[in-house]
């Protein structure tokens, strides 16, 4: 009954053989444990933020539902395996486009040690973790039935500059935005995706204010998923886009700091974002403007 | 005419035949400009600043006046050097408290050597840059005329942990805070320092909502100072405390991208200072009701 997910966009992946994710046809998205530590963080993670009675119902809607944990047969044939048991997070859509956003200028926390650190450090320099406070870590972007969807590889990805992260900011809520076409992306979709009163920027302005106050988690290397599905914003249906929080392998207690390394991430991204928003209400504008000039 | 400043608590001191800065008796704080590289670059900064259109006024009082820069023999007696001519920011203060508070959680910036990065690094890590995104560089207390002022050594403050800062913070606003005593800060000026329209917490919200838009610069290993003077605030004069942003050698240009590091950072501050403010509010409401209980 389980099945390797079609939507991934980042992480390990549960092909040729390899230990990754699977899931199945009741909604319910099954991770491996990852190695001994990291596995038994993320779930004790998930246990405690569960029970949490501090943590807003407002807030806890950003996170996958936990189902608790179970011993299945890994995807790599090695045998019995706990894997968490989460919400599938993109079972109610068709074609789904997402964007798995690494945030925080730093990856790494105060308790590692010098080696994973200097490791984290190294690829935070690569990538645009320590200038943006942010990577992109994964994305797909559906685009059509014909033409499918864009998914750049992982190289491609991690080589990313700021400038790359404007460009798929814009492509990923447009409807013009093939590969290889330079086409300037429309970005027909970013008034209902990031904008309004259910969009994305409005939904990361309500995490913000959270992370402004709360100093119980800081959640290092953590990822901030935005979805998606085409289909959905065009039949008008709801929730239209979504924000979810995943990867909790390296969350440590707060310790009545709030995350400033993941707050400052947020807000660059929110930044970015209202920046795509607020260029596309000026365009569509200047067409209207210049539409009604041709007249 | 020249003197070395009484009140610094951070950064080279002209004492002993060192070098550092001065001051005139007309309110002006002369700064050498420090090894070429670094000392360029913040006039270089002050220049841009200075008559850069896109800081708004309100934003603009939170730095110091730049005079320009002036030739001066050099208080270590090496002869005549360029100094930047600045406010000096305790020129109208009798006795002020003042605390220097390095912002961000990592002092280095991203253009930086790979020497210089590790150095930052090292030192983040050791203080509470990394754990708080701020550390306290230096501070002086004023206690009364009997007992002067508290202003503990370097290695004191280098040494600071999360909970000193917590504690220092209270101090900075108490009446009973003499060092070596074990009383509990009152924190009788907290609510007069820290709170109201223009108190500590306004003026640094005020720079939070900039630096949630400003994309022009970053300002790394930048210290923000908080100061007041005792004797103002009892005797009702305005402005009861300021906070002024001081030393740029290592402000890079934004490119676009706001200050998440500097952002983050000064959040994370803000919620420090938050806390004081309502604990000493609750703990006058108790005080209240114990002594009505008393009667």
């Amino acid at each position: 009954m389980l099945k390797v997910p079609k939507h991934q966009v980042a992480g390990h992946q549960a092909i040729d053989g390899k230990l990754g994710p699977l899931i199945d046809d009741s909604g319910r998205f099954y991770k491996p444990l990852q190695d001994a530590e990291r596995g038994t963080k993320e779930l004790t993670f998930y246990k405690s933020f569960s029970s949490d009675t501090q943590v807003p119902d407002h807030i806890r809607r950003f996170f996958p539902v936990f189902y608790g944990s179970q011993l299945l047969e890994a995807s790599d044939g090695s045998g019995l395996l706990p894997h968490l048991v989460l919400q599938d997070l993109t079972s109610n859509c068709l074609n789904p486009s997402i964007m798995d956003v690494k945030i925080g200028s730093r990856t790494w926390y105060p308790e590692a040690s010098d080696n994973y650190i200097q490791k984290c450090l190294e690829k935070d320099r690569r990538t645009t973790t320590v200038s943006l406070g942010f990577r992109i870590a994964g994305l797909r972007i559906y685009e059509s039935k014909e033409s499918g969807c864009w998914k750049p590889g992982k190289k491609e990805v991690q080589s990313f500059t700021a400038d790359n992260v404007r460009s798929v900011l814009r492509k990923f809520v447009s409807s013009n935005s093939s590969i290889g076409s330079n086409v300037n992306p429309d970005c027909s979709f970013a008034s209902i995706v990031y904008g309004g009163s259910a969009g994305i920027l409005e939904q990361l302005l309500e995490l913000k204010e959270w992370f402004e106050e709360q100093t119980i988690y800081h959640f290092h290397s953590c990822s901030l998923l935005i979805l998606f599905d085409r289909e959905s914003v065009l039949k008008g249906r709801t929730p239209v886009a979504e924000v979810k929080l995943i990867d909790f392998a390296h969350v440590v207690e707060g310790k009545g700091v709030i995350d400033h390394n993941f707050l400052g991430g947020l807000c660059s991204l929110i930044k970015f974002v209202s920046e795509v928003l607020s260029n596309s209400k000026e365009s569509s504008i200047n067409t209207c403007f210049l539409e009604s000039e041709k007249k």
